[in-house]
């Protein structure tokens, strides 16, 4: 589990380290399909992580900023970096045990919903490949290489 | 692991479901970004995830088809299948013991290169998720709503 939380974080901040080179109007220019923009694509991967991680799994009191508190690069950086530090530990203490462990959530239409630790960790990785993927066609489209995605050669296993 | 792999091939027959109500033009016209065009991610995202577990992994001699001999949605659908039935039985015997077994690979420049298991199964995983993030884009592009990403609600975890 914790390889692919640290794949994405590396590629995460890749991508931090790629806005730094393009203008920030690209960042936040209207582009189709997904969450429609750079910037809050990136926040809106951070907030799910840390909602489902520190708020759902820790049951942790949490206050996710809207995106127009953080609506920089920069604050978007450190957004990331603050709630990092409140689930890595979760993530790397990790281990089966908690595989079927239960949490309620309550949806937005205000219904009870039950899922098992192991469903919402995996959503958290599914959901960020998911959106860095878009993040790939709209470097395209503004002339830029995107990010690598490859998992394999970032060194996250020790040979 | 076999959680991520049931997630993708949910997910891919869903694209391939989606492909139908399409106009098989939209399949194949150029799009920037990614493989370039929405038929042939799919056949690469099925190309690459065989070559790695049944010719990598499993280590067996494989034939993975030019795009131009499975060049249609139908054909690429039998090619997801017949790789798919090579695949799944290595995929759900996976287990921990796996990790650390290493493979060799002869890059395209003819380098070798060590990986271990677990690493190859985690790239395969995040490839194949990452290119659907792509086919979310283009699918916005032709007006269409994409497939369900969600990991969380496909019946995946029994509760």
């Amino acid at each position: 589990m914790q390889k692919l939380f640290e794949y994405n974080w590396q590629v995460r901040k890749d991508w931090f380290d790629w806005c730094e080179t393009v203008d920030p109007e690209e960042l936040m220019k209207k582009r189709t399909g997904g969450l429609g923009y750079i910037l809050p694509t990136l926040y809106h991967i951070v907030a799910v992580e840390y909602g489902w991680i520190c708020g759902g799994l820790q049951g942790q009191e949490i206050n996710i900023p809207s995106f127009d508190q953080v609506a920089c690069l920069h604050d978007v950086k450190a957004f990331s970096e603050r709630c990092h530090e409140e689930i890595a530990q979760f993530v790397y203490d990790w281990n089966d045990a908690l595989e079927d462990k239960m949490m309620i959530d309550i949806t937005d239409d205000g219904e009870r919903a039950a899922h098992a630790y192991g469903e919402v960790m995996r959503h958290v990785i599914a959901h960020e490949i998911h959106h860095v993927g878009q993040l790939s066609i709209w470097s395209r489209e503004i002339g830029k290489k995107p990010v690598n995605a490859n998992l394999i050669g970032r060194g996250l296993f020790h040979i």
